[in-house]
């Protein structure tokens, strides 16, 4: 296995040098946003937990270091990124405790039986809601539509791979978040904690942090914001969200 | 009418003497929920507004001293507040502006036809719910029953009262924001501004006020916090909050 970076990828040391993340030049890269979600996730050691599009592999590789956590599976759809997420696994010596499956999660029935996992965790896509390559009010169109299929195929996914009080983590976009919210609840995954993440102080939010838990009350706690002015998350980072 | 206060009432003076508001003694009081709320909703001088479950009058109070609306509309079941609203309209010289029905708000067909009202507003009830006095998991199950039929009639009656792209101002328990959210929706009074109320900044929201537009696209702009410590609000109305 290629440890080192070709000719179109970048490594990159974060935490002072505490993990190295190889990374396509262009295409997606991680952001701010998986190291929100990996700190916003409550996870014991012995727990199962699963990433469902995990890219890179960025968030079990950060739950594996931040959390000790030692049984975490990470799927991605696209090849180039699953083979991009084993090699970061090899890089950061977690191959014994992350293991990355090339698959679609709306097929994950045929690798794994209900209630596996303790916990399921998504960054999911919305990368095209974001752009502002083609006719706005016709890639809005389009990227709403994805989103709510995406959206709900993972839902719906997180819910078959989840036992009875399993919980589920999830970031997105603040503007989304009544669809986030309902489909949770359609679902059987109810909303239990919720954190907005605002760039500054007088800024409205831009993502929001969601914890739920597969039958329970309902009774939300929305946790005090995040701002990301005077936060100590590497500023690199940042950039895609302002 | 009787503008002085009787033996069970008190008369207090708010921000500087610019309006004054008879209260029980014991009973329901106005609380920082209500000003909240006003600064909240944006209104412009010509629109109809209504305040379902009015109380003593003080939204349709607050709404016609800072906004200078002159055609509301407050609705109380409760003959005794509906009358103290009634003194609270006289006392502070908005007779002219501001109408009390003493009326159930699911009786409110009789009244008035559909889309009668530019904005509906509630601060509706859920005071069973922030009490003590009963066992705590009974009262919290008949709470949160309450507050569900409350919630869902409430809502019904402000989709009926108000046309296309008419406005719905509520506050609610942050704790409740699910069941909000997901009864918006499904009355098709889309929410499109969320903002949370925070006693101070290290502590979980207790409100949630919610601005929705009926018929309207889902696209939420989730604003800057408020933290209640710190803000020029009157102390005297924080204590039921903290």
């Amino acid at each position: 296995m290629l440890l080192l970076p070709s000719a179109d990828e970048t490594l990159d040391s974060f935490s002072d040098g505490a993990f190295r993340i190889l990374q396509k030049k262009k295409g997606y890269r991680f952001s701010v946003d998986a190291i929100l979600l990996s700190q916003f996730i409550r996870l014991r050691k012995g727990e199962r937990a699963i990433d469902l599009g995990t890219g890179c592999g960025i968030l079990p590789i950060l739950l594996a270091r931040a959390k000790g956590a030692h049984s975490l599976v990470g799927v991605e759809i696209q090849r180039d990124l699953a083979c991009l997420a084993r090699r970061n696994v090899e890089l950061n010596g977690l191959g014994d405790r992350i293991t990355i499956y090339h698959e679609d999660f709306k097929k994950l029935r045929d690798l794994f039986p209900r209630d596996s996992f303790h916990l399921v965790c998504s960054n999911p896509p919305y990368r095209k809601y974001l752009t502002g390559r083609v006719n706005p009010s016709l890639e809005k169109a389009i990227a709403r539509h994805e989103i709510k299929a995406t959206l709900s195929d993972l839902i719906q996914a997180a819910a078959y791979l989840l036992p009875v009080k399993g919980r589920c983590y999830l970031i997105y976009p603040a503007s989304r978040t009544v669809d986030l919210l309902t489909s949770l609840r359609r679902h059987h995954l109810e909303p239990k904690r919720l954190r907005f993440v605002h760039p500054g102080k007088e800024e409205a939010a831009k993502f929001v942090l969601v914890e739920s838990v597969k039958d329970s009350g309902a009774d939300l706690n929305v946790e005090k914001p995040i701002f990301l002015v005077g936060s100590s998350l590497p500023p690199e980072l940042s950039e895609n969200i302002l």
